[in-house]
């Protein structure tokens, strides 16, 4: 597998103690009809902390049966333990996904020095059936995983890719210069897409790419058949949105945004909590700007 | 239940993906001979977060039945997700947990307002069977519990107390001025138990009070009878050896400390990794310098 | 010289770009009136990076000219290079100031490795003509002085003791346990006098001080004759209006108390903000609840 | 003035107290040479912390009158005091200075709100004789400058644009994207020129352009004539060498370099530390991989 293209991190439609799965079949139709490239569930987006494993299990299933065979689905199987990370990991296998996206455990942040970080990768990736993505999210974890480490764990012949949403464009550059080929960049956040592409990124996992798959996916094509002018003046003209529903209001506001444009979205999982009105009022109109609604 | 006293947050002894019961039954067996108030099973030095949900309710059961009924067993009950941690509050009250200690969610940093917080602890407490434990642990989550938020929470008749690991004792004494009465304060790490006690903390849960149980009561018990100045000497002499089980080597040290002692301490859970030998000579030399072994 | 005693950190009246020395010398009058055992000029509260190299001399010149000779005036004389904090040392011990005290340099903070502030600290105190106090200022320098930075500092003949503004309790009683005989640690806040004098602070040099300086001196003598339950009852009782004059609203909070009580405060100098009219309301408040005005 | 091109920031020869004007004026004969489009003194990399106000000005007295007229050369002039960075701001302009750098004061990092930055820039600009370019270096000052105040300040006619160092890409493409028409934003280190021009940078002023001109000016010119691929590519080379010099080894580092191409760089001004004999060996084989010796 060859990671590249746009992927959108799906939210997990939630009600009453319980994945809402018809409301997810919905949105998986929709999601099918634009030039996503594949998804990812389970991500930050996802909620996946908030999930039970059976939960999570049972999610990746649903996606898989759901969506495109043709387009890859990616199952983010991070937990703070290497132990239940395998399990995870091979459970989701299982059931159909075509990689994992592995965010770094953080609780013990001063016990997660590089070495640990490296072992960790290392333990996950060598008893995983089915490829390996890092995922580097500081916002979140506290930690970020260096170019250097990144570097090195490329070299592993199942770790395919990093995800990195630290929007540290220079970091994003080391490791394209130094990993080992055929090792994928992807862009964390649609605040950064086009710039990562130019540093040769190959696509990105973005939570506006829920709401905005093509925008995203023009940028992409834009790019890549040389048209930079238009792939710069798209990556712009969604900086709001995308600031709307990651930096801003996260989860809530990208649930928010889905409601808006016909997808089902919903309230977050506690102690996450939904937009205000007034909150609402000002992505509807930041949506408007953007010609999304 | 009034929150006063030492306790020791219990290390979870396991192998081979397995917790070992016998092993901690030794480890009771010898807490118990201490002076130590009461346990604390499921805490950061617990490894928590490495441990799956029925786990968790099997360790609260088992500590609770091997530890004498006249000391309370508080279980740390604190998940990503409210719903997580009501179920599991449930189940270890059904065990016979005599509290929970909740740490607040923290992947979600931007999003973890003050009033986020306020409600996740709220509706924690309205549906918890037992007392609920507020838990501030920034170090690893990232998140600072602040003087106000708590003091705010300190008037909901299930909230009885904080435990404070920010060992920030300014934060402490507003907590202890502002809240309301009855509600304890106990410091979080041994590392500052008697400045803690000096501005009116009702004693700690300390990784140290493992290994170190009855050095840390007496801290308390000079305390309490005025006699200041042994205290302060005792809680000077416990700085290095309470380092070396928090700050500088986290569970790794403690358990290998442990080890050293004659109880069961064993390998940290993976990704978490074990000392070096260069490490536990010098973790031995510390030990030694403090009388322990 | 034994560092020991409260301190005031004295703010510096200015308008219309002067130093108003007239303003000054009423302060210093009533100042000379209180308890303080002694003085700081140049601290941050005296808005040290805010005055040219000339007027920061002037200011201990005449200081130490219009203070009790009895009472030790304190310089802060830490610039960003070791040759300006030199030559500033020098000029204000000409000036008579008994001590100085240095912040470390903080502008390169990744170059500000342990080694480099080592070798500041030495260079500074090799030829300073008077007694080197360190000072640590995490918050406002972004770099921590680790204890064993401070006791290893501590050996160096000139270096008489800390003062040490983090709040950091572990920190301060590490310090003190591993210090050199006869070197002294300040608290750096009154937040936190007393429980540093619990675990063996000498005094303070505190910016509540300046406006509650018979309180805070009446902390120490308590707790120096015994009377502790009576030493934390006034530690509580300050803590509301010590957050207003530091973490809170910082020197132009103080100023503004200062204006409410008798002394001459004034606005901050540029880019500081004085506070709104709102937020005086609310500092003066906060003065009656503690019976200052 | 537009603000475009590669500008270098350029170190201070400086030795047993001194500023070495004859060491200078080689190096600057030297840039002359290269495509550089003009050059800042006072910088971080000048270490401008470490100079008095009359070496300042004299430094850009020296620079203006050594360096071609037709190159604009730019002066640092942020200080903590809006009254000392006006007072530099006039004197360096008096010498020529065609436009001033201006970095937010930090040191009272709790009061430096928007608003107090708002205030701090718009009285700056106000009094400048020159125009006035932000400043925004959040790894020294410890503060971001975020793209809605950088965009708010673009309003003022006398501020021409920002020099972003912070390395957030998003970011960068937020203040293009909402400034005023005219402003430029300027990559604040030579590991993210070519990703900012992608988003619409007009240039950078690079630590790194200070040894490698010819190959910044050759990410510029081959971007702006549409060869794309070339200019990643030369980004992709520079970033090893960029990272030495800047995040690290600093200062230190620009000026071991310096001295191994033919520049003078001599040794940073205390505290800072002089690289040690193997950081030069692997700084010289850093160098020798690109091609630079």
């Amino acid at each position: 597998m060859k990671l590249e293209g746009i992927y959108a991190p799906i939210p997990t439609p939630f009600a009453g103690d319980q994945i809402l799965y018809d409301r997810l079949e919905q949105n998986l139709c929709r999601w099918a009809s634009t030039q996503l490239d594949g998804l990812v569930v389970l991500g930050s987006n996802g909620e996946f902390v908030m999930l039970d494993e059976d939960e999570k299990v049972e999610m990746v299933r649903f996606v898989r049966r759901n969506f495109p065979a043709s387009r890859p689905v990616i199952a983010g199987t991070g937990c703070e333990s290497t132990r239940a990370t395998l399990r995870l990991t091979k459970a989701v296998a299982s059931e159909g996904a075509d990689a994992v996206l592995v965010v770094n455990p953080s609780y013990y942040k001063g016990a997660m020095t590089e070495a640990a970080l490296e072992g960790f990768y290392t333990d996950v990736a060598d008893e995983s059936p089915v490829p390996v993505i890092l995922y580097n999210m500081p916002r979140n974890t506290g930690i970020n995983l260096s170019a250097s480490l990144v570097a090195r764990l490329s070299q592993h012949t199942s770790i395919i890719g990093v995800k990195d949403s630290s929007g540290n464009i220079t970091q994003i550059a080391e490791v394209i210069h130094r990993a080992s080929p055929g090792f994928s960049v992807f862009a964390g956040s649609g605040g950064f897409l086009y710039p990562s592409l130019c540093v040769g990124a190959t696509g990105g996992t973005l939570a506006v790419a829920n709401i905005l798959a093509d925008q995203c996916a023009g940028i992409l094509r834009n790019y890549q058949e040389g048209r930079v002018d238009v792939a710069k003046s798209l990556q712009l003209r969604i900086l709001e949105v995308n600031a709307a529903v990651t930096t801003r209001w996260g989860v809530a506001g990208l649930k928010a945004a889905m409601d808006m444009l016909g997808y089902y979205g919903g309230k977050p999982i506690g102690p996450l909590v939904p937009l205000e009105e007034s909150q609402r009022r000002e992505l509807r109109s930041i949506l408007s700007r953007a010609g999304a609604v």
